[in-house]
Formats: structure tokens, sequence, C-alpha cells
């Protein structure tokens, strides 16, 4: 299963075909006076509004509906502390199957009660990576669970190219994409979707300065692990994994680091002029362009919203 | 101008022909979640991502342009709190008229900040309705400008009417609508373009208890004054004049009122589960189907969410 190679436009394309009853299309927006405060010409691609609350149910029901198609499966896996946990076990209850997941205790409660709510059942376990692996082997071994990576799997990621497919469809004069980059999933499939389709196309990826393993790696052409990383931007702290840094460093043009402020500054904004929640890592594109307006300026961007769910303190306290 | 009968289906047409260049089309979501929750099948018509945060942008829009086609206007004026005034001094700016809004003192302060960027010229006045219209007087007499009401004026009814008119080609299987009433200009226009495109649809007011004028003035068929109204909904603390009256009781099926609780509850909900920002005012047709599931149960029920323009220390204070 994990053996196949970097997936192509058309693994992407047949992965939309797969999932699109499943989905949300969800609209893209524009606002005149966040263009003016920019300079830029801005699309918002609002995975925000996914089902599940972010992008990551695209790559997990094409995972789940691949797997399917290849072998009997009653249970799937994962560890995760925030939206792969939530995409999953909503893809999972859709296809009637079971769903574990090793969560870290301390993962926030409005992601815990949501992956509850899809039917999950949660495995806690301590906040560090080894307890998580650990964890889930034993999982595995006890239940014969199949695992599925939130982004080091081909499927996963042909899954999150969705997202830009849909996005370029709607507006096919972009002149640039910007996703966010954490393990690297949603930026290889957008890179990959976005570069097969329109070549001339500039594709970057938006990361925090104080996580920004994924823009060392690019930058020294190595997997650069993530370490203490600090942020906001809870969803953006993984490392690059082997599949996720092939497609990058062959489709993405570049990376982009951003300040803490300006995600603060991101995430009022789109609240206070566009009226839409999106969780800090979903900012991090915005910030990006309002810290490099001289890349975008005069050209016609998309931003990829990856997610909404913020804790209704987070999202107060931005505001003090 | 103000002479003319109430608008008729074709009115609203010619309306949203006169203003479709300059306002945005604002999408319609769905939430699987908020069905579930709610048992009946809902359709959210984002007017919350209309130009100036409101829908009040369409009737202002549409009030100027008609103005500018029969006279010669250079200043145009109102008085108002709210949504409409940021909304006319946008209009206004774009037709590049001079715009003068005579607000209360205790306006607040996100709303006097919109009205000044979009370049309206500002007079404070005491927090009555008596010093409001006085003022108002002085202005015109004083610069002959053209008063713009919020919603006695049928040219303004007409392009609020517009929002139904595209939610009904977008979602044409709706078997019922809703939209929050204050002055009445939105359910008005709604009701006409609604009940005429489709007779069959049923069209509701959504009013908090605590203001709950119209819904008296329907029941009683005469128009009973908003006397000291208490709610959190601020866009809703008016009264019916003559001519939205005379709109709603001839288009309109019932008018529903809903607790402050409701309200706030959902706000929450969709700020949480839709991750769209809506104010108070807005969120009332939503209060409406939590607390009268019966009516909506399985029905296809599309809402307005009229507005998005919430002072964020309120937003942060609904979730405490």
């Amino acid at each position: 299963m994990q053996e196949k190679k970097i997936p192509s436009l058309s693994d992407i394309r047949e992965a939309h075909h797969r999932i699109e009853n499943m989905i949300h299309r969800t609209p893209v927006l524009t606002s005149r006076s966040m263009n003016k405060l920019t300079g830029s010409d801005l699309y918002f691609k609002c995975e925000n509004f996914q089902r599940s609350g972010a992008f990551k149910f695209l790559g997990a029901c094409n995972a789940i509906t691949q797997l399917l198609a290849n072998k009997q499966v009653k249970i799937v896996a994962t560890h995760s502390s925030g939206n792969h946990a939530g995409a999953l076990a909503l893809a999972a209850n859709l296809h009637k199957l079971q769903c574990i997941v090793v969560m870290p205790s301390n993962s926030s409660k409005i992601k815990i009660n949501a992956v509850r709510e899809y039917g999950a059942k949660i495995i806690f376990c301590l906040p560090t990576l080894q307890s998580r692996e650990s964890e889930l082997e034993r999982v595995q071994e006890q239940t014969g669970a199949s695992f599925i990576h939130p982004y080091n799997n081909f499927d996963v990621i042909a899954g999150q190219g969705t997202a830009a497919l849909e996005f370029i469809r709607d507006c096919n004069e972009l002149d640039c994409l910007i996703a966010p980059v954490g393990g690297g999933g949603l930026l290889s499939g957008t890179a990959i979707a976005a570069k097969s389709i329109k070549p001339e196309i500039t594709v970057f990826g938006a990361e925090p300065k104080g996580a920004d393993d994924a823009w060392r790696s690019f930058k020294e052409k190595r997997i650069v692990p993530s370490v203490n990383p600090k942020t906001i931007a809870d969803g953006l702290l993984t490392s690059l994994s082997d599949r996720t840094f092939a497609a990058i460093t062959a489709f993405a043009d570049d990376i982009l680091t951003v300040s803490e402020e300006g995600i603060v500054l991101a995430m009022q904004l789109l609240q206070e002029r566009m009226k839409i929640v999106v969780e800090p890592s979903g900012c991090v594109p915005l910030a990006a362009v309002l810290e490099n307006k001289p890349i975008f300026n005069n050209r016609k961007t998309g931003i990829i919203l990856s997610g909404g769910n913020i804790d209704p303190e987070i999202a107060s306290g931005i505001h003090t």
C-alpha cells in the first residue's frame, strides 16, 4: 500500500471523484477591504467550512476509501492531538468502521469532544511522540487496526490535493497559491495539483518562525526535525516526513515564515473583515502575505484557509 | 419619489440588475451537524459576508442609484446607529457622493470607525429618536442633502429583497424562509420576493421577545411602536414603519419571537460549528428554528444571516 510513488494529478483527480459525495464543496471568498489592505488580489478557499472543520477530512476520506478497496478492514487507528483525529473519526463513522485514536492527555477539550462525538474510541497517552507511537503500536497489535498516518501517506496527500484542484477549477486565473505547512500533507497535495495543472503558478508554504523546520528542511535539502516548536499555530508543530519532503522539494517554490503577531493579526482580520473563524494554523498564509506584501503585490493570490477548530477562549483572547 | 407603491417582484429584479456589479454575491452554506441538531434541512444565506458587513448595503446601493437616476444629487444623509450608516457611507463613496450620518453618541466604536473609514461625515446627537430626527432636519436644511431612510423607503426595501431573490435562485427547493425583523426592510423585501416567486413558500419574521413590536403589530394589525426594547440584538430595536408594515402584513406568514438565551446559543453554534461570525441580530432566525423545532422539522428552511458586525468584546463574551 504505502510503497506507491508520489501521487500524480490523475491520482488527485481520482481522489476527488471518489470523495466528492462525502465532502463539502467549500466556497471561495474574496474581500475588497483585504485586497486594499494587502495590495494583493486575494482568494480564500474556505476549508475551515469543510466537514470536521478542517481540510484533514479530505485526506482521511480518501485514505479510508482506498484502504477498503484493497482489503477487508474493520478498524482504523491513528495518533493525533488535532484535526486528523476528528477527521478520521468522522470518515470512519461514515464508512461504519471502528476508529481508535491515541491522543495526548493535554489535547484540547474541543478536539477530544469532536472525536467522541464522531463515535471514535480515545486512548490517552503522554504528550510525547514516543508515547504516541508505542501506544499506537500496542493498539495495532491488540486489534489489528489499520494505521492511517496524518500525512506520511500518499492517499492522504492525494486527498489533501483535492482542495487545490477545486480551488483552481473555481479560480483558474490564480498567479500564486499559499498553504500552511506542518507535517506537509496539505502543501504536498496543493503543490502537486497546482503545478501539474498550471506550471507557471507559484506555490508557497507558510510556516511560523517558531516552528520553521519545513523552511529549514527546504533550504538545507534534508529533513530537519522540529525541535521544541513554539507557536500559537498548534496544527503546525510536526516535522516533515519522507513522503511530504519528497513532494514539497519536487513541487513547491518556496516557504515563507511568519511572526506570531502576524498570525494573530491575520486571525483578527479574518474575523472582523471577513466574518469567518479560522484557527491559528489556517491564518499563517494570510500572515505571510501581510509580512511579504511586495511578493504578492497586484498578483492573484490563492490562500487555503485550512481549518476553523479553535477553542473559544483562544478565539476571544486574540482581541485583548 | 416616496409616493410609489409597494415594490413588486419586477422592481426587485430590476434592483438586482442595477446593483449586482457593486454587491458581493454571497454564498449559501449548509451544515450537516446543524441539520442533525435542529431536525431541519437548513440553508444559510451569508449576508454577513456582504460588503459593509450586512445586507443593508443592498438597499443603500439601490436607493442611491435610483436617486441619481431621477435627480441631481451631491449629498445623501441618514440617521443610524448601526449597519445602515456604514452601508450608506460605502454606497455613497462608490458613487462619489458626500454622505452625512447623524449617529447617537453612544453608537459602538466599530460602527463609528466603519462610517469614518468609508469617508462619511459623522454628526453626533443624543441617543433619542427626537434628537436624531431634529439633527437630521438641520443637516438637510443646511446642506440640501437627500435623506435615505434605513427602511421606510421602497427603493431600500426593493434592494433588501435581492438577497431572497439570489437565495431562491440558488436553492429553489426551499419550503420556508426566515429573516430577522427590526424596522422591517429586510423582512418586507424577503417576503415580497419569496411569495411572488413561489407562493407556496412560508415566510417568517424572527424577533427577540425583548423587542417584540413587529410580532404585536402583526397580530394586532396596526403598528405597535417599540417601547424600551431590551435585547442583545442591537439591530432589531426599531419599530415598523407604514411602508414595511404594509408589505409585511400583505406578504409574510408569521412572526416568531425568541429568547435572549436562544440568540446567544445560535451565535455560539454558528461560530463553533459553522466557523462564521454573525452579529446577534443575524442569529435570531436560527434561534427561532432552535426554539420551534416542530415547525421546521424535515423542511428545507432558508435562513438569512443578516450581518456580521459585532464588537469583538461581545463576540468573546458569549463564551463565558
